[in-house]
């Protein structure tokens, strides 16, 4: 009912003189259209990004969504309008009659009368190149410490100190190695197996997981960072929703119900931003009682997470500048004070609480040379160092756990239910 | 010249009579169409598979290849042309006008009059799921020991027998967790990190290297499953020249001369097939002094897998039906006598030896118990011997080694220059 009014309402708003055949198309959100309950070939004009094309013989179906609703508009097109900018992510505008469907899948189809494309979409133009990192590795690349290591297992016959001549462990990120490719290639990612030796039975830590890791070269603010960011969730999102609708559907309806709506939230906000130190303030003045007291200096745990989440209504939230101490040596000193940051970034999401972590890296020799010394690590670190030596650019990056990423869409309260094979303490089955 | 030669004769022996405006045209290879010396609109048809696409706001570009010639054909069309169904992959026949190409990059070039398509190639019809198979296991596969183990660090406070229980090691292949997944997915394969801790300081071996690895249920032969590898080796191929023909032609030119031609060769010849047997045949009588020498009953060693391309005039060739005793319990008993093999399958390419390797599995239950039973391993391999007690099916799989399947393609002598963070014996830089 409140679809039709809004159609009405559109119609009539657009023009009042009574000249059917050449009255021009009324604008209707995608949502407006689906919600038309008696459409009967009112021209109309939708603007929106493809989210799928079926290309049959005689007739061409999109899926048109302009984030007004989770659902998309189907176009229902002559085979003569396809063409290949008619692709997943181009922007178009499509005008034509509105009209019940015949399918049972939807109420109401728009009839393509014409479609103009308002901007292509390349997928192959991102410009990222996909390095694989190694999992062993003889750095830590976080000092955090929770570490496999790695040794030829009792029956080879070389002796395990001389196997790699240094102490191996798995990878618990493949940030450095994409640091040296970014300098050859600008824009890089990985996508695979992290590994942690937590000793948690969390909900949402495993000992072997996925990241997707990204470091570009070249960039120079968190800003920037964090469009990539909140791109990449918001692209990636679109695409498993318009690729899997069913699997998708499967969990909302039967483990998450309200994920729908609450995706749907997500997706169509713009994500916000606040300060670390900001946070803290927001976190003292809550009326909960923490289990961590709220302090300047202290690490955000998830209870504070999820309330953080809450509090900015559900929207994800990039929590950015952190104290200089909590954080690893590469991080960019913001050189304030008296309280020291540096250009971190973490994205909350409802449910979950960290999806993503990511920095502005510290790309001035002398910074970094004093805080490796510091932290003792300039000899471990010498290669790391040489990096600034020689053609050193700003730079920053980040990594977004996928097995989180999955549970944050489909609403999956455990990230062992989102992977075949999870492993984790007293667990590695298979 | 002789391109030119076989232009001319191609276009007398289409038509005789002088008719040039309603001459048919002549079928000519993309090889002889590439020869043309003197092309001046002769009209001629060319059949073969899209290799590239270019769409340009007036002109489509379509880079056509028949297998005669490892270089495409240009074909250029008016943008009318255009069609989702020109894509890669498609089958074409192109009619038009064969012309002296503006262009540096190639001689000559195909102005489309008439372009059909013959079959349509939609990737995504391939049906394979991708399955990420885990890097920790508690299994090892091929019961064959070269193993890395996996401990907590030191560090840890968990005693490290309790992490996960059990004994855990990096994986040496995700065939077993495959074969799980294509109980529900029918076609799975995996593409990931794999570990061998063999004290090798071989040029084609690595510590930490990558496998495509794919199982195929209700697969019942052999034939069918060269059939797969076939197709991955040269569809694979064909994308990766059409995709990056400059960095290949770099190694091509500045590495590996002459091998350009050796890999057209593998690509335009079916690949030969032969039994284990006959390859221990072949070098039993082989004039060349082997280090090991060839026996029914022993493995082949790089020197046997060397000698029997170059004896097969350095085409692939696959090696099947290997002795029982040499292989793993998981492949399929031949039941044949006096000498016992199992259906394997390994496939030997030019300057590397085995690239893949590959069997049908035993998924009789009685079969696969019996052998279980007589290797100790029933009870660490009950898990797997329930999947053949609920639903088993005909099936089977194989692995190639990406890091080999680069050196193959490229023309590189040392596994260690195709990856850019190489882990073996005594070396495990960053």
């Amino acid at each position: 009912m409140f679809g039709a009014r809004c159609l009405l309402r559109a119609l009539r708003s657009c023009s009042s003189a009574p000249c059917p055949r050449h009255k021009p198309s009324a604008k209707l959100s995608v949502r407006d259209a689906l919600g038309a309950q008696n459409a009967s070939g009112e021209r109309v004009k939708v603007q929106g990004w493809i989210r799928s094309v079926r290309s049959q013989k005689e007739v061409l179906f999109l899926h048109v969504n302009d984030g007004s609703s989770l659902e998309s508009l189907q176009v229902v097109a002559d085979s003569s309008f396809d063409s290949r900018e008619l692709a997943f992510g181009s922007s178009v505008e499509v005008q034509g009659q509105l009209v019940k469907s015949l399918s049972k899948r939807q109420n109401v189809e728009l009839k393509a009368e014409k479609i103009e494309v308002v901007g292509n979409c390349d997928a192959k133009d991102s410009g990222f190149v996909h390095i694989h990192t190694p999992v062993i590795t003889s750095n830590d690349c976080e000092g955090a410490g929770e570490l496999f290591q790695v040794k030829p297992s009792s029956k080879i016959k070389v002796p395990e100190e001389n196997f790699f001549n240094v102490p191996v462990f798995l990878t618990v990120s493949g940030q450095l190695h994409l640091e040296v490719m970014s300098g050859a290639f600008t824009q890089v990612f990985t996508f695979g197996p992290t590994f942690r030796a937590e000793n948690s039975q969390s909900r949402r830590h495993l000992a072997e997981f996925y990241m997707v890791e990204a470091e570009i070269s070249f960039l120079e603010s968190l800003q920037d960072l964090m469009q990539v960011m909140e791109g990449l969730f918001k692209t990636t999102t679109m695409t498993v929703l318009s690729n899997c609708p069913e699997d998708v559907e499967l969990c909302h309806k039967f483990i998450a119900p309200g994920q729908k709506d609450r995706l749907e939230h997500m997706l169509k906000n713009n994500f916000l931003i606040i300060s670390y130190t900001e946070a803290m303030e927001i976190l003292k003045q809550a009326s909960q009682n923490f289990t961590f007291t709220p302090e300047w200096g202290a690490d955000l745990h998830t209870e504070h997470e999820k309330y953080l989440v809450k509090h900015c209504g559900d929207i994800p939230v990039f929590v950015i500048n952190y104290p200089l101490a909590l954080k690893p040596f590469y991080m960019r000193d913001n050189e304030d004070s008296p309280q020291h940051t540096v250009a971190a970034v973490d994205l909350l999401v409802p449910g979950v609480g960290e999806l993503f972590g990511g920095s502005l890296r510290e790309e001035r020799y002398h910074f970094l040379e004093q805080r490796l010394a510091r932290s003792g690590l300039t000899e471990a670190y010498q290669w790391y160092l040489d990096l600034r030596r020689f053609g050193s650019v700003p730079h920053g990056g980040f990594g977004m756990g996928f097995e989180r990423y999955l549970q944050c869409i489909l609403g999956i309260d455990n990230i062992k239910d989102v992977i075949p094979f999870p492993r984790f303490t007293h667990s590695c089955l298979l």
